[in-house]
């Protein structure tokens, strides 16, 4: 068995690193912890003193867990979706307010941020309530030390291919399967 | 600018769902997010009111901006590792560490706990410094409503048979790739 990927330098090394390059990650796949990860990060981010600010994307119709959380640690959390396709009214009001979370994400990027994460922004793009054109604009302009994570399945390939990391998350076995209701904590 | 627009959550109506049942989580893959995900999953299930618990095998050498953050949410962590590979003295020094985790994990659970993350514990299992034996044991005799994450590359067919869930990270793209270096928040 080959041995696991070299690890990180150590980390005192890297903050003192200059070159602080900011990444465009994406996390798409039909498997779970595409958002959970991107909290991760945000979590992670925070832990190195940086400001992190999330747009909620599609979900909002109910309350998760972790954003509370995030919130008393000094992350900035806005929701711009009122739930899943079928959840809300019109699909022109899911680009009005996919509209409206974009224009957000930028009103925070102009107030200084170190990562934004457009939570869901995949699915958006995916199904068309957001001009991919519109985010990879937002990503050409961006302060160059922002990291910026979209998470969702669906991820358009223009996404993909001006994103520098991108992680597919395969689903391999669910609790669904064999009619597990969904756990708090665990999937919400 | 935009209206700020508050959040205005439904009930939590997964959150009355009486029926807990604890959960085996797997995480593996050569894909990123696979601790990440983890620790969000625990930043989740503290905004629940959740008792969490981290293990952290192999890692332990370095300081990833994560554990603190989680430390003031209250959740523990432990670090049962030195290090990758090349880096601990000897094999049965991993040994060692493994036993060592696994006890503190048992004693984690004896004092009560909702969530145990075991991270990086598929490593330790696939290369043989702890008999997955010993984890399926503490699986099959462990409270029924605690869920227990398992992370790390190298999950063992054992360990995915037994699981509730299972995630393959899958990498698609890396900044390595296009010798971008780690970049603190996003890599550690």
């Amino acid at each position: 068995m080959s041995d696991p990927r070299p690890p990180d330098p150590k980390p005192r090394r890297m903050v003192q690193n200059k070159e602080r390059v900011g990444l465009v990650l994406v996390h798409t796949g039909d498997g779970k912890g595409k958002s959970t990860s991107a909290f991760g990060l945000a979590l992670r981010a925070v832990g190195h003193g940086m400001r992190v600010h999330v747009i909620q994307f599609i979900k909002g119709s109910r309350d998760y867990g972790e954003l509370d959380t995030l919130a008393k640690l000094g992350v900035t959390v806005e929701r711009a979706g009122e739930g899943f396709t079928w959840e809300v009214r019109s699909d022109e009001r899911q680009r009005e307010l996919a509209a409206w979370g974009l224009a957000r994400a930028q009103e925070a990027i102009a107030r200084g941020l170190d990562v934004l994460v457009l939570d869901e922004v995949n699915i958006v793009l995916g199904k068309g309530f957001l001009p991919v054109e519109t985010l990879l604009e937002l990503l050409k302009t961006r302060p160059p030390e922002l990291h910026v994570v979209c998470t969702g399945r669906y991820a358009p390939d223009a996404l993909i291919e001006a994103a520098d990391l991108v992680t597919r998350h395969e689903l391999v076995k669910h609790p669904f399967q064999r009619g597990v209701r969904a756990q708090p904590g665990v999937e919400f």
